[in-house]
């Protein structure tokens, strides 16, 4: 008698909610920007059973999925338009990581209450991510329950090109896009973890880093045939690194005083500043490696781009099964066995 | 200060469940279901930022989210087995829905706690149900949080030949597949809402549909190209084929009494009997149109499949806008307005 499964019976409530939000927020949406790219809408958008989405011949379909959930991922006073930005950016992220290009996202969106200014502000981020990176919204879910975001995106990528975490070769360099650690920097002071100095316009960028991160998704298309392997840094560059050596079979050196870091996380003190540059997370930067034949056509995508492209190391052989990471600092001596640990460990945390 | 959102700075604790739940569970799972069917496996599956599909030419890719929330969708102590079936098994039904071939699906899984039976049992009865489908799990996501699941599922149709719900034409037969009305008779049971008189075995074959639905992918697959229009009944019969009738800009007469019951459904009182059948939910079973051409096409696809088809009503024009359904009686008469409307009503709940 307790085990009852329904997905069907609703209350009045929770109906009005689901109508109201299903068609009249994020339909309409979807048309919006349907009206805007009507080259890139699915064969069948929301409103059916499924969604359909025409591939091009000899590409492959990439598919990521991520859960935000409230209280977890996120405060549950989190600015609803930040959220609905940040909650498409990580899924895109993982395509960029791929070299995928963005075909389109479902939202499965569980609310508490029907807020509808929380709805539209949501869906207002969702959307304006989704218009910049032209990924439409092609269907999804909505219910009453604790708030908890799940999205999946769909991208392609031609056959042979797509970017994956077993392709790195010795020798190779370690690059990573922009600059990292500030979104750690961030969640810092939110948490008043640490004692920083921070004067309100540093602490404004350092919070955009965290609130609204940036997907790579234009240099990971750019980086097809050029990227042995890459990822995205979201757990942290150190332990999203170590995911490379694990597939490839490979071991790093990591200069750990050459990690791109922004003028605000330079100005705080050393261990700060390698910690959360290193082991940070929340960064949606790209750490790839590629033959350093291709150390020149790695800049001219930079310059092409306008993003920062910093080497910060290169693969090894890796002795017996330990793929891990040598860390050296400025001068190329390996950092001390204590710091190296408590760099390494930071992240290493579902040991 | 309070706006911070994090997807990577997690306790310990967290940590090591994801862990186990990611690496132990399910990545097993899917490489003991890779093994079983090699044929059938993605580009690439678990364990990068994205899996990638190939899909064969001239074929669209279906996708469809659901989102199963504790307290809303199940009861908190629901059998994670038969949880783990339903959670995929009503996704599959939008794909059959489509006439789509299952390909593969992401579980984004919010659990409260490490609970290591709970996630075995779960696991179990998800990959039964994927290994019967032959739908690989390719990806997905694990946190801490309240009990949700969210699954995307994809699958593959040839184009021309996707079964839509804005495809249905006058005149055309209704179908519905099975027995319709008790899932809902079930949860009647569950929730005390009626006085039923049902025995043991009775009860076991209701239950059994509530929380075991199987879902109609093989019919969805022979349906292309014969079904006009088609949606599966999850919400009610009379609901569900609304979505039609407003896609297709038509009008329904539905007899009433013709829905197809089972034996322990037609055991009760007859107000039970229409109510259930008709705007019960939770059935999975098809609701398609198809020209009366393909009358005996559909009955040998019946005899083939070893799935009672039963011809339930016919569309005809709508006048003005009003997509609207006529109940008619086994006599052909019109239902007395009171009872329309209770049946109508009982579905209408997002109005």
């Amino acid at each position: 008698m307790s085990k009852a499964i329904s997905n069907t019976i609703k209350g009045p409530t929770e109906g009005v909610g689901e109508f109201v939000l299903i068609e009249s927020v994020f339909k309409a949406g979807a048309e919006a920007m349907a009206k805007k790219n009507p080259e890139n809408t699915p064969a069948l958008g929301i409103g059916d059973d499924c969604a359909l989405l025409k591939p091009k011949e000899g590409e492959l379909i990439a598919i990521t999925s991520d859960m935000l959930v409230s209280g977890r991922h996120f405060f549950a006073d989190a600015d609803p338009y930040c959220l609905g930005k940040k909650s498409l950016a990580v899924n895109l992220s993982d395509l960029a990581a791929m070299g995928a290009n963005p075909l389109g996202f479902t939202l499965s969106l569980a609310l508490p209450s029907m807020d509808d200014i929380w709805i539209q502000t949501f869906a207002r981020g969702l959307f304006e991510e989704a218009n910049q990176f032209n990924c439409p919204l092609i269907g999804g879910d909505t219910c009453a329950g604790p708030l908890t975001i799940s999205i999946t995106a769909l991208g392609s990528v031609p056959r042979q090109q797509s970017i994956q975490r077993s392709g790195a070769q010795v020798n190779n360099d370690i690059w990573v896009s922009g600059t990292i650690g500030d979104a750690r920097l961030a969640l810092a002071h939110a948490r008043n973890e640490w004692s920083l100095n921070l004067s309100a316009t540093h602490l404004k960028m350092i919070n955009q880093r965290l609130h609204e991160p940036m997907p790579r998704v234009g240099l990971g298309i750019a980086l097809r045939g050029i990227a042995s392997a890459g990822i995205d840094i979201s757990d942290g560059l150190l332990g999203d690194l170590k995911h490379i050596l694990k597939a490839s079979h490979l071991h790093a050196e990591v200069w750990i005083d050459s990690l791109p870091i922004s003028n605000v996380l330079h100005e705080q003190e050393a261990q700060i500043r390698r910690q959360c540059a290193a082991a940070g997370g929340d960064d949606y930067e790209l750490c790839f490696t590629a033959d350093q034949k291709h150390r020149l056509h790695i800049q001219q995508i930079a310059n092409d781009l306008g993003i920062t492209l910093t080497r910060i190391g290169q693969l090894v052989e890796s002795k017996e099964d330990a793929q891990s990471i040598t860390l050296l600092d400025h001068d190329g001596k390996l950092l001390g066995a204590e710091l190296t640990n408590t760099l390494l460990q930071s992240f290493d945390h579902f040991k």
